[in-house]
């Protein structure tokens, strides 16, 4: 057991979970801001010079835990590790975005496709030394990155 | 504040952070064990589709939080957030790993960067249509995969 404490929060247009894109790639005109409580700010510093970052953060609205889900990209259940669904345990989220600005305090990023007021957990460089994936399979998921694009979501994951 | 509970345990052969691999493009031979406990194992199913996974991790090695730190690959301080370090607010780690078989309470990976005994945050699919990113640009890290491949840690991140 440990305790997280949220270092900031990310402010998006979304306010209902109705209808917002379902990934980054969904969400690839949407601006949104990173704010890091003053206590971080210090560790933005270098950040400016990469183009991608993945944000950790909290579904904070899916309280519940269901070991198997129907994703919205799907129709079937699936084990939840198997998706990208909020419901998993420990609610923790995981978005690349794009870096547009490096403030002080604060990030504007590119592809943000969270619900406004969303708990920040952490922030990483994406490192292309470190995480380009060649030649993947992506399981159940046949979708194509265009279909991904057009796909919203429903509130099938709050309570 | 949110209190996350590990969902299992991640089993590699290094005992002792000195001189382990510092990423899993330096680990990419070294098979290891990601157990979840019963009670989750359920949510594994599906998994054995997919070639790629994240795990979501806890440095639980490293107890203090550092704003500014010498990146294992650079030689100056950086922020925080734009390093990989396990110094960092709330301890988070992740990495992009080999699925190799999917079991009934367990997976066999490759590429396997933690140390042993690691608690288990999360497990999430890499797929390709959400997560590929193309011309990207990694700020300070200027090495080569190659450079990454042979670099090993020591004990600076550890009290």
């Amino acid at each position: 057991m440990k305790v997280i404490k949220p270092i900031g929060l990310i402010r998006t247009p979304f306010t209902s979970l109705k209808d917002m894109p379902i990934q980054p790639k969904g969400a690839q005109e949407i601006m949104g801001k990173v704010e890091v409580h003053n206590e971080y700010k210090e560790g933005l510093e270098d950040l400016s010079g990469f183009s991608h970052i993945y944000l950790l953060y909290q579904f904070h609205l899916s309280t519940k835990v269901q070991l198997k889900v129907i994703p919205f990209m799907d129709s079937v259940l699936r084990g939840i590790f198997a998706t990208r669904s909020p419901l998993r345990p420990n609610h923790i989220g995981l978005s690349i975005v794009t870096l547009v600005e490096q403030k002080s305090d604060h990030l504007i990023i590119q592809g943000a496709d969270m619900i406004d007021q969303t708990p920040l957990l952490d922030i990483k460089p994406y490192i292309e030394a470190f995480d380009s994936v060649s030649d993947s399979k992506s399981g159940w998921m046949k979708h194509s990155q265009e279909a991904v694009c057009f796909k919203r979501s429903d509130d099938r994951f709050i309570e």
